[in-house]
């Protein structure tokens, strides 16, 4: 079957080739396995090795270790990338990173440990390290970081014949470029000219002649949030870093824009529902519950307010016992709507479609919102308390919480993250418990106020 | 002060000249207005057009409608660009539609009404049109509406030399292409080379000889989620697209395949938390309303299902007043538990971290997590009960119902989104009411039975 699996067409990962890799390292079998691994592209290996467990995983790199290159290693997710490193033979590892470019280097190396990074730099040449700890000297996040060193230059007065002849003469060029910048003396980009337009054009053309409006630098500073930003909106294909000075230290590429502005919507995505930030799947138990457990611990506290809140009516819940079944309803609408709003926010802000110029007409939007949603559910489940309980007065009550709480929640959804984002924080961090535990103390001081008032 | 912006350096969109565009508008200055918005690229316009009000809108174009070119409608939003295309004079947008390519041209049409697609489709020339209609065959967000038609071929026993020459005496080459594809005589694509490996080969190099491995082709009906797949994965910049004949039909780009990607995410991030998926802080009020009042709707049933159980209790809670206030402690910690698993499953489905390979992995782990904080947050929130109530048992009660609800909520964040995706819907939607209406029912049924039981 190994066989097969390693002729088969279907050379992508499947649970099928998962299965027999893990039973050719039951068996120990390495020459199977390597049959196995074989067709599959470094991007597919690594996520094998995310999706099976660590015993599965030791074994099959104590087995396979000889083959596992640095593509591999950049491709493998942060979360096991150190155990990997480590399981291997420091050997492996030195080979495997000189193959690669030193934007990757960092990149692996940047979120190790100290040993795991001596092992990584001593293996690099003299060199390659002296680059690799340059990136390192510029801020986490930033485009200093992302950009790769190799740049493909060109002075600005020559012409398409001589850049061809320049590339053609080049002892190595990078794996991946997709523009020649135009360089002044002094190092500064001022251009740059597709390698499309240098293919169609004559070779007696001069470069400045062919060169494209899309061109911008970014700072080597330039967070990486802003560069995945100027990525997606200006639809760029690369974009050359300068320094303070206005020289050309690098090149950032699409795929890395790509990679960040996917790490960015995780971030999101992951801040939002109050787990650590690089929670993944193949994190084990305890790094699960170290994301986790802190933002439990403060929806705790937050929880306990509310707790504190129905408390202080606890005469009129003894009174009429049934305020206690319908006292949760009016706090998950409220939390319901403010989730909604506050996302909305959260992804307008990140794609800057919500900023100063418009955030007064978003906040009145989203109070008509709430008012139109409370309208309706006031009346909905005003026709309940009515109609169930017999108790015009007690649905009365249940309407007006209810259009007091989407209103906070939809003001609520917006303004939180606004503020958060003016203070120079992370909108998404912490504003769902913010937002939550508003619309839970809001939904049960309203709904029990006016009950202990109109009802009692 | 126009003056001066119009000159400043700064050419992004910032709320300064987004102030003075609007000051020019109120004063029907058409000249002021035409120098503030010169500098601006077309996606910043598109931005402008959309943080405004309507009638700022409708007032600006009125003033700036020559102006328009297709770039900045193919850039404007779902949500107001049928307003747009309606507010100007249809030769205007006759005009506008002929500097873009066909993708571009789809693009904007298949998220139109019948009126506005009619005058776009008048506007081009037979050619265009057959080309537009042939890509609207394809299904929606399949690669087929993605792709561009203009593709860069050569046959494959060409040399470096022909290939350059050809592209030299081409009348017309599209926008962006980044590789030349060799296609057999049955214009079968079968290898392609980047532009830099020709750019850097002498010319009698055959192709052949260097192309590159990552080349593969996508099917058109394949779907567009899958699409920007591939090109995250395995790190592509440009794909050849085949029909079911295995026949060059287009090609896609890496920027298409970026843009699919942010909007998935965008998608996932508003399903999670009941949105419509293509909500956006330019919808209007009844727009807005029309997107999350089912949300609510269906999440006023399920409290309605929570507020039943509590019902089941009221002597309970007549007994024991202050389990009214303990109770929505339970079911807001299980909800924000499930809502932290059932994001981080969600995302790993997403992004294939989460598959039948680890799924019962995954789902031990969860297992594993909800117990570990369970037992931590009993253990407070039962020191909680008894400290504070000054009674043993209602610590206990509290502790053990903490127990139980957030193993659940750990169970329900995994098990629900992959029962989804297994049924073949999207894993993001609505599993976010799925899960928090199993952590309220059985927040408060455990609560309230084990309070019953132990308690009265």
């Amino acid at each position: 079957m190994a066989q097969d699996m390693a002729d088969s067409e279907e050379d992508g990962l499947d649970s099928r080739r998962v299965s027999a890799v893990l039973e050719a390292v039951a068996a120990r079998d390495s020459a199977r396995l390597t049959l196995l691994m074989a067709p599959l592209h470094p991007a597919d290996v690594a996520d094998l090795l995310e999706q099976i467990g660590t015993e599965e995983r030791n074994d099959l790199l104590a087995l396979w270790s000889g083959e596992i290159d640095g593509e591999i290693l950049s491709e493998i997710s942060d979360a096991i990338r150190e155990d990997v490193i480590e399981a291997l033979p420091p050997e492996v590892v030195a080979e495997a990173m000189r193959d690669l470019e030193t934007d990757d280097v960092v990149d692996i190396l940047e979120d190790l440990e100290e040993p795991a990074q001596a092992i990584i730099l001593s293996a690099l040449t003299s060199a390659d390290r002296a680059a690799v700890e340059r990136a390192l000297s510029y801020p986490e996040y930033s485009a200093g970081r992302l950009m790769q060193r190799e740049v493909v230059v060109a002075p600005a007065h020559w012409t398409v014949g001589d850049a061809i002849d320049h590339l053609r003469d080049a002892d190595w060029l990078p794996d991946q470029f997709y523009h020649v910048i135009l360089v002044d003396p002094r190092m500064k980009p001022v251009a740059y000219v597709t390698l499309g337009r240098l293919l169609s054009s004559r070779r007696e053309v001069r470069l400045q002649d062919i060169t494209e409006d899309s061109f911008r630098t970014l700072e080597a500073t330039e967070p990486e949030a802003d560069v995945a930003y100027v990525f997606n909106q200006y639809h760029l294909i690369s974009c050359p870093v300068v320094d303070e000075a206005g020289r050309l230290v690098g090149v950032i590429t699409i795929d890395d824009a790509m990679n960040v502005l996917d790490e960015e919507h995780e971030e999101d995505m992951l801040r939002l529902a109050g787990v650590g930030d690089d929670a993944s799947v193949s994190d084990g138990v305890l790094a699960t519950v170290k994301g986790r457990l802190p933002w439990l611990f403060i929806n705790m506290l937050t929880a306990n307010i509310s707790a504190f809140v129905i408390t202080r009516f606890e005469a009129t819940i003894s009174a009429v016992v049934v305020l206690a079944a319908l006292m949760p309803i009016v706090a998950s609408m409220g939390g319901n709507a403010g989730t909604q709003s506050l996302t909305v926010a959260v992804r307008a802000l990140a794609t800057r479609d919500l900023t100063s110029s418009n955030a007064l007409r978003v906040v009145r939007r989203e109070a008509m919102v709430g008012l139109v949603n409370g309208a309706f559910f006031a009346v909905v489940m005003g026709m309940v308390g009515w109609l169930v309980f017999g108790w015009a007065a007690l649905g009365l009550v249940i309407g007006m919480a209810l259009v007091i709480n989407l209103l906070v929640a939809a003001l609520a959804g917006v303004a939180v993250p606004l503020t958060l984002e003016r203070l120079g924080a992370d909108p998404a961090l912490a504003s769902g418990t913010f937002v939550t535990t508003l619309t839970d103390v809001v939904g049960f001081f309203a709904f029990l106020g006016l009950a202990t008032w109109m009802l009692i």
